[in-house]
């Protein structure tokens, strides 16, 4: 277990932790990984759709930490984390860090097509104006997204969190392989069958024409007889899953795992994994899970929490020690 | 009827408008003021509750104006309407001009109490980082708000139109007189019985005790036997406009006329002004209301459309010439 | 009486207050409160009419204070801030809080009319660039001004100083109520008057036409026979002053007491205020008033320092502590 | 051909062409294409290192373009773009674009391990404070740079200029398939074989373990007895392709091409390109290649010249029309 | 003499003058160099000592002047400066420029001790954030102050105009050498007297000791029966002036003359060169002389108008043309 | 000698000390001086010319100076410290100081002439971009270019090294007399010659004509039968002590030393220097000067570290405490 050093001085005076309505859950159990009790806000939501934020206790001159995930609703989650920034900004706050376990809108990260956005360029600029000092954040879509800040942040991964847990799991499987469903992730799907010492296939999707509005769907390397471990970062709407669970059983896949970080699961992506042939659905609880929704996934759904990481991270930002040596860096 | 100039240079390229989702149906009244046909964008809204905005035509070098206000849904309107701003300033568009009916938020503008947000500024900010060169809305709930941009605006006031109507229907009054439901409107309600040059009289609502939420409410000012004009910048749950009304009647008042420029209308706001015994209410359309509502209120309602005025500061932003003497200043 | 505390680690080094040329006399008070002694700087004015500042010790590193009113001479007294502001920025000060019981160019804070300035946020933009990491001051004008400062600042109220005097007074009254003499200020005076527990009426002056520049001034609500208390922001000339005294005896006020916060009192606001049949004039020393003014006013003015509650802000501010609790907030 | 229009208005006043050091050659085609001749400029290289730059005509209120690739010797020609930039920016251009064809350090673009620079942000961030108003490049190593910078840019690609010279080559190869030699580039890969309509094939790196510096290499995909076209966005030391060449004819791949867009060709990159055995080596002039190297290469290498895109852009940039629309979008 | 140009298109509206109140007569010159009318502006200074400007007629989209030198009452003038910038751009001003003749605070250019301000830092800072695109003014004491403006500008200088007049009296002169006061002028000393090919001398000034005030002078150079003309960029309070002059006839000087751009001349300084045995007093308008001081100094006194310089580079800048070109450059 | 405080609770964290290629040996020495070893980081120099940083052990939340001076290989130099700030600010510092002792491009400080570049000030910019929070440096050209940076510094100077010095030496010359060799350097030569309590003689050169390349140098003062002691603050290619040396041998001086703070020494300054006819050279190792060029001027030269007065200041501004004290300000 990690040890906790506490610096007696307090160069950003003691640690408050704030937890926005996206993130309750999760910020409890961070929480409870410090020892430090939640500070409490209070969050009205008016009629007139505005919302309104009042911090319960000072912090002026303290090191606060917001942690608020931006999935849905997630218009208002933002708006919600933005307004307390800026309330604790104007409050004097020593440091004020943005912890935001899941960064929305992270898949508008370039211009693919003229005349159209860069959102999250937009979001770390939204971040910045209102008031954060730092940012945290685990597995973005793509890491350049660290390059739209100009503000210093933790920008972690949780793929060692799966990788531990599908290593446990790898007695009991077969021949096992690992399977991107998406090109843009065939870097890091290497990166993650590495640390395991696995193979690796790709899911390639080809639109058949300009017009045409249908894909070909080919698959790129041997499962045959294999079972088979789905990565991906994070998963929407599964509408990929489904077709590379087919793609992958009519390619002689045995037993098929799915594992990914950020659990977004927009309808009807619950619905559609509850009936597909999958061994194991692993993710985090960057995104909380609605109690109905796990319950439809039952057994085969298993959340590893990114509580502890966060906490320790919080703790070494705190006190000025290295968070690189967490990971032998 | 107000002359249309045009320069012959275009400084700025050519006027391009866009009406955002929240604020369509004035955009084409302002479009048809203008004879400059609305641009179209593409505005999707994903599973995954992320929108994404893409122009169907360039705007490079050109003097773009996006119309939407900021009414419910206020979270999904305001990022609609950033989105748009960024995808703008990032196809390099000659200027940018954010043009919104609403503001929201404007009534979080100070901090009263310790903290809390100064939301109002925090939209400003956001406007400014998303890549807006100008702003235009009209009446801010505190004149003070304009000091919150760094970037130039014009902010119109509608009060006029007003004016205008309530001015050809006092010869059906009988001894008119102005009231207001909240001394925080004092002035602008002396200023809008001054054009009229009607007397005035006024609500004030105060709190019985620190601990006790009952507000005691008296009313300033001669009101018996006379017909009441209520006035204000906007009527959200309707919830004061029910209180004045009822203290308006035991004083003696006769008729009731209502007045105000932003129609927020949050529920209940339509159902109990349809009950209350009101001869008129008269706003505009910054804020778009339902057909069903218009519906509700019947005869009762007259809307008074700001695009006019819209188009023509719109026109003039545009060729480099005077709005202010559109107003004899 | 409020016990201080110090922290041992100075998050900010230890506190330096500094005495603008504007405030001496305050700041003593402020320094005896916090048993701080004043540091020295060498303020020079050459003959060409320049400025020069030099500290006269280190502050490097420091939590530094510098307290300068911006009353008569406002612009040498602005730029005696500024001035001194950016020396404690490039001596590599800690903290720098401009701190300024006054805060000059209030009323020019929104373009009533075309083609005006917002010095306000001028004023506020200047006191940035030239390096105050924070700002204090004292009952703005519009408490939206806090909106115009991106840093953050603690804008404190003495009306709560003023009601305490007042209350103690109000045994020896007839019948008080509370009079404000401009609409702006009518929810402020409702606010002033509700921690009183007395009723409220107001003058309201009116243009008679657009080119008569003369008004017309009415008294709304009931005063007849009762003691007045006229209660303002700040009093300047002190025009309004001596309209609102005739109009309050014409309507058959009894004794007539004066209180405001800011007192500018521009020539010829203490002759006229010598003359007018006030019983009493209760302000506070956000202003120096002259040696001879004060004569002049004789035992009709009672001064409230606000010393006590800007040593004890400056004291919590410098410990990273709660200002809200002062006030149970 | 492309034709021309001409705004008679010039929003930014003339087109003014500027060659950095790093690319007289290009920008001389560029000229050319426009029919607007270079503008000159003096470049003095100091004994001490420094460089100093005089513009030899005013480009006061003028559309300027500073085309300068950065390419080797990096520093030096960074610095020589930033110097002009600023020249420009103190000269009251009326607008100016830093063109820069290969951009710099792009590789650097996100933080892999702690402790390490994001030096494609800083080089945005340079860009940007030396004065340029808005930026050309082409092919990004990663298409999220664009969000590094605040400035509004065009981000172009000559990928459809190395489509169209292979496309005319196809009817000579033999089932052809596309290699990439890297999977951070297998996404980019797969729309290049999308648009030739081929299948694609990836070769995929692994180190053997976390101190064995050796590294595991395998194909996946199926390229025996087929011509093979390997395909990446830029050319360093050529080390990667030359064991991907060994790799593909160790798996029966018949004639090998390579194509890249930047020709960075560091040492000893044109030695061993030399030796391989390769039919075809197609690239761009975003970088230049020097005579001796172009002869060392002889005709096996093909130069596709970015000038027409490059000025056709600059035109429509200029002219306020659309760039999209070059590409049907 | 220079020929007018028009460019028909007016990239930024047409020319707007404003006369600031330190610049008056001035800006009336360069209006009718122009031909164009100087725009009027209201400038209240209210009892409060505050200051508030409104302009007369809109300045949207055109290109603004607005001439306000920065002599004494240097705090007030500055402000006004301030104040009708940010008016400017907040009214949607196409293009602001500050024609500044003379720059206060120029001399606080450095930190010479530890604890002092670079006020010229500062001013620059408050130009560009109270809304200047650009600035112009004449022979800064030091040319670096260049480099504290973010903004381009156009620095001039009137020494050009100085030495035509002087090289017109030469014939008169018997064996003239170039003198100057201070030795941080010695290179700009050099320069003047090369323009006229004369000799130079140096007066030295130096401390006797570290307590002791009083200072050594002495005469570096060869002075003796020749006439002398000492060159200063500015005249105070003349100080310096009266010993070199006294120093000068020492040394055996002949008639002297005195040139410098700035007259300043803080009192005493026109009891003291009145008093002077001074053949010439040649100096700009860059700062406005009284009549009684004009009357005061008599025929000794010569001054040179700036008027036509500043009107020539406005219109260039305007046009977008070189200003460069004025000066063979 | 001086004492060494430590200040308990390390506002800014731990000194932690980086040494930028550039400075290496210079860094030790502060090293020693302040008892901390220098922290390491790995800086590779990739076959592309690019370069890369990683620091070996975390910052986080510390006090960091990277000691980096800016000569030859400027642009490389350049680079490198800018990479390592923003690396430092990225892994959140505490607080970071660019010491360079260094400042290249800092004769590039004003326009002199049209369209030239102000390059002092774009250094100051990146400085600031890539994340500095503070810089030191020693004996800038001219001292406003610390007038260039937003942020604070602490801007020092070796002069008093270099009089101590000589001072030491002036018991055994003969009427010693201070000379510059350019006019720029006259005011501070004067203060040279002031703390030696020695007279002062200048070298001035001018132009021939306007096309005429030729120079004519001339010495003002006198120095026949003295010994001279040249004084500047940097020898670059020694071209104009060549010339100062000869006139002054012409002019009947008897021993030459010469002193200078910037030993920048581009070729062949050393060469050039060796064959002079000078007593002494008394520099600094701003700028370190190589084994073989030390070995070639010999004993001749003289080598005074700044490595104490860096050292001291750096522990001082880590503490807190008065820099000025040092010298006694």
């Amino acid at each position: 277990m990690i040890q906790k050093h506490k610096n007696e001085c307090g160069m950003y005076g003691d640690i408050k932790l704030f937890a926005g309505t996206g993130s309750h859950y999760l910020a409890q159990k961070i929480s409870d990984y410090l020892s430090v009790p939640l500070s409490k806000q209070k969050v009205n939501h008016f009629p007139n759709d505005n919302l309104w934020v009042r911090l319960k206790s000072s912090i002026r001159g303290q090191d606060v930490y917001v942690i608020q995930t931006t999935s849905r609703p997630v218009h208002r989650n933002i708006m919600e984390l933005l307004i307390t920034l800026q309330t604790m900004r104007l409050d004097s706050a020593g440091r004020v860090t943005a912890v935001v376990p899941y960064l929305s809108y992270a898949r508008s990260d370039k211009k693919d097509k003229p005349r159209t956005p860069i959102t999250a360029r937009l979001i770390a600029d939204m971040i910045e104006v209102a008031g954060a000092d730092r940012y945290m954040t685990l597995d973005l879509h793509a890491g350049q997204i660290q390059g739209f800040f100009s503000i210093p942040g933790d920008v972690l991964s949780a793929f060692h969190i799966l990788t531990d847990n599908i290593a446990r799991m790898l007695p009991q499987m077969t021949d096992p392989v690992v399977l991107t469903v998406d090109l843009g992730f065939a870097k890091k799907g290497r990166n993650f069958a590495a640390v395991l010492d696995l193979p690796i296939a790709f899911v390639e999707k080809r639109r058949r024409g300009k017009k045409d509005k249908a894909q070909a769907i080919t698959l790129i390397g041997d499962i045959a007889d294999r079972d088979v471990i789905i990565v991906d970062d994070e998963v929407d709407t599964a509408g990929s899953v489904v077709k590379a669970v087919k793609l992958a059983k009519e390619h002689g896949a045995r037993n098929i795992y799915l594992t990914f970080v950020h659990p977004i699961l927009s309808p009807p992506a619950v619905e559609r994994l509850a009936k597909l042939p999958l061994t194991k659905i692993i993710a985090t609880d960057t995104v909380p899970i609605s109690p109905e929704d796990q319950t439809l996934l039952g057994d085969k759904l298993q959340i590893c929490s990114v509580a502890p990481l966060l906490g320790e991270v919080i703790l070494r930002a705190h006190e000025g020690r290295s968070v690189g040596e967490m990971f032998n860096e």
